[in-house]
């Protein structure tokens, strides 16, 4: 099962290598994961989607959570959260192909970035279902690169 | 010195673990982390910002290109790619005041995604510069939550 754990922990050298060690130690594989600062410099998140069994998962979670430089750990089952992820990329866009891609950007919200005479550099957010449409569409024009966070969730209302 | 690093990599277990290791064994502070599967599930792309000295770097970007397990490293200066993050938040948000809070996220271009009596939660995206400025704005709002992916870069036109 694909569970969605965010992480509350001190910013401090190496533990984000510990905590992704432990992941992959019990048998976890990291599907998604983000890492940034809080707005008080001394913290970061950790949001990780991890792919395993529920009742490991509690193990790892109480592991964790003894680690001395976490703060706070939170397991989200689906619908618990608003999740989000954003994925910028770099498609083949001649001239004569340039409205066409423009039109699905629209259709979900996706901006233009940059643009140069043979492609565009498109962003879009939205949850894993609408990023996969949304690629869907893209990937026949030919997508030369892309980069793509893993999943934010934030605890609804 | 701050670098984004953009690491293509097989999605096998545990490759992300020995890269955190290593990067942290090199006295290199992860700053920020990505980590999302490509339109092939068989890679996935690591995006790093991290901190530490040039010569240093170089050092690391070769051990790094070495894993078996990975396909592409390239290094980005500041300028040389186009640079996004997300960032999602609940900021407490009475009636009173949430006109005045959705005024600064139209300015900002960032999304209302859930709407509670007492909170809104909000998606932005930008670069490191542009979340700053709105969340210095936000903040004395009162932020309750708030989740945030790494930078991602992609090479410009």
């Amino acid at each position: 099962m694909r569970h969605t754990i965010s992480i509350l922990v001190e910013n401090k050298f190496g533990v984000l290598a510990r905590i992704a060690g432990m992941f992959s130690g019990r048998g976890f594989n990291i599907d998604t994961l983000n890492v940034g600062p809080m707005l008080d410099g001394r913290f970061s998140r950790i949001t990780a989607t991890i792919i395993g069994d529920e009742d490991a998962l509690d193990q790892v979670i109480k592991q964790v959570d003894k680690f001395i430089n976490v703060l706070e750990v939170t397991a989200f089952s689906r619908g618990q959260a608003t999740e989000r992820e954003l994925v910028i990329l770099k498609v083949n866009a001649p001239a004569a192909k340039r409205s066409e891609i423009m039109q699905v950007c629209d259709i979900f919200r996706a901006k233009i970035i940059d643009v140069a005479s043979e492609s565009l550099n498109v962003e879009m957010t939205g949850n894993a279902n609408k990023i996969k449409a949304f690629l869907d569409l893209i990937e026949p024009y030919g997508i030369v690169e892309m980069a793509r966070t893993g999943n934010l969730a934030l605890k609804r209302g």
